[in-house]
């Protein structure tokens, strides 16, 4: 994806298309936002109240055996408009601009982005779990669900 | 990738082929690790007190400004050697079968691990950034590098 730039902001030229890895949706998110009307980041997201759902393609339904509700997760979901060619961006937000690797932006050499979240509810026979709060674009592809845990995910001291 | 399975383990069976984006690697992780010594987690991967070392391809340098020694950051890299077909598993350390998004293994429909470490060195120059530990192979193909940040990567109350 390319389109215009803001001043400062610096594009990988000349690279190949990715020829790594493919990636697997294991379904979607839903959620109450579309272009114009998200939330900037999980907090503002919070703030309005308004939760959201995954819809799990009913193949992994297994994979959700022993998450709890009320336990902490991390989402890893695919931003599938955003740029992929962004090394330095400007977003409106920073005073200057700043390094990809910088930024939550969810411009990025790979387009995931990740929130924690508190799960509400598990319902395996349909394969749905409720979500405390989201960021994303209503079928935005979800990637993974992680356990939070407190001695892998905080910053050591 | 296949294999032998645990007692309990359960594999999505009939499931075409990835056929989602492509991930594009921006670096290796250099770590003191390989198949036989390689810790099973970050905290123990730090109790060892060897540190490790991204070297970024040089073309993702511009990515890096902004960053600060003594930060901590987010990485997410690929499990190049580990299973995509496992619904669920049976790790040595839990005592009965579990889902794998109860799990924080790198078996998983998508190989992405995740750890959050502190920056020790930034050499833009080389494109290599000191980290406090990982628990990774040695060349692990690395996907992404985010700024921890409290607001976003601490569960909600």
């Amino acid at each position: 994806m390319t389109g215009r730039l803001r001043p400062g902001e610096v594009v990988l030229e000349g690279a190949p298309d990715p020829d790594g890895p493919r990636l697997r949706p294991i379904g979607r998110i839903r959620s109450p936002w579309g272009p114009g009307d998200c939330p900037r980041n999980i907090g503002r997201a919070r703030e309005t109240g308004r939760p959201a759902r995954i819809d799990l393609d009913p193949a992994f339904a297994p994979a959700l055996a022993g998450l709890q509700v009320g336990q902490p997760v991390i989402l890893l979901y695919w931003m599938d408009r955003a740029r992929r060619d962004l090394l330095v961006q400007a977003p409106r937000h920073v005073t200057e601009p700043r390094g990809t690797f910088a930024l939550r932006s969810p411009n990025r050499p790979n387009t995931i982005s990740q929130a924690t979240v508190r799960i509400t509810a598990i319902d395996p026979d349909s394969a749905t779990i409720g979500i405390d709060a989201i960021d994303c674009f209503d079928n935005t592809p979800l990637l993974d669900i992680k356990p939070w845990l407190e001695t892998v995910d905080l910053p050591p001291r």
